[in-house]
């Protein structure tokens, strides 16, 4: 018998499913592209039944959503968002700043790059990834509001710097084109943050 | 009669077709995509038969490469990366460089977007692509040779900063969907470019 609050075993195993789901249509997307990727060749790929995937995502943008909060949850991105914005010194909020980008990048540039794709090819996944990118603009700005007067620019003005140093194509010339490390790339942010912010 | 190194009447109506070819290809490119645009849209938008189109060009690739030229006359790239080489202050060099870059994006923004779409759809624009880029590198190594000794960062790491800041997608960020002036983004460049290497 289920106990409140504690997953029961039919509750367990079907997130171990769509768990299984998630990660391999991960590698699909990822290696064949999202668009050409069917539920069939997922089912395959995870031997979970074609009909089960259905029941429990009904299409292939829910999985990619599940995809997206198991990076979400990987890369820690609230506590690490929350240490930056709690930090006391100024100096400091900023290479906090670069850490929970360049984990975010480590748990998931693969999964930009699958946005991406999915976002060029189908309005509602476009649509979808405005929605996330407006999110993202809204808790940076509640961000930058914890550096009043601490700050050379104006929140703004700070926050379109913060948004060009963090685009996924300056991550990816350093660290996956030249061979950057992960510790090289996060120094960099934070030193950039530093010179133009502060 | 046509005089040796002036073009008579034929050669000159020659390169006007391509020019105007080139122009409502270039529209049709950034509107439709590369992809979806045929020979036969172009030769409705641009008022040239298809066939003379076929003798100028060939294929659609060989218009691209046609845009492109156009692009780097527009943008001044061969004097401006020059002047850029041979100022005395390393300084003025960085500002120059800015300059240089910004006149890349804003002369032809929309022919790096097209050059991308069709990087990913053709396996033979993606390596023509990869082409121009190791080009381009090959030039930026050359050019920062003549800051030997001004730099804080080996030659290999200043290639790795200055081609992480002019990505596009930076670009787009502050000029396109922040709205930034153009004269803006290239002092933002000029003071990131300054403060990570001199």
């Amino acid at each position: 018998m289920a106990v409140k609050g504690i997953p029961g075993h039919r509750e367990r195993q079907a997130l171990a499913t769509k768990a299984q789901v998630a990660a391999a249509a991960r590698r699909l997307f990822a290696e064949q592209g999202y668009v050409a990727t069917t539920i069939a060749a997922i089912s395959a790929a995870a031997e979970i039944p074609a009909q089960t995937i259905y029941s429990a995502f009904g299409n292939k943008a829910a999985i990619l959503g599940e995809i997206s909060k198991t990076w979400m949850r990987d890369a820690e991105t609230r506590r690490l968002s929350d240490d930056a914005l709690t930090a006391d010194d100024p100096i400091d909020r900023l290479r906090q700043t670069a850490h929970w980008h360049r984990r975010q990048f480590e748990a998931g540039y693969d999964v930009i790059v699958i946005y991406q794709e999915a976002a060029r090819a189908d309005p509602a996944m476009a649509e979808e990834m405005r929605r996330v990118w407006a999110a993202r603009e809204h808790e940076l700005t509640k961000y930058l509001a914890a550096f009043e007067g601490e700050l050379k620019v104006t929140a703004e003005r700070a926050l379109d710097i913060l948004l060009a140093c963090t685009v996924p194509e300056a991550y990816r010339t350093l660290v996956i084109e030249r061979g950057w490390s992960l510790d090289e790339y996060e120094v960099w942010l934070g030193d950039a943050l530093i010179a133009q912010l502060l």
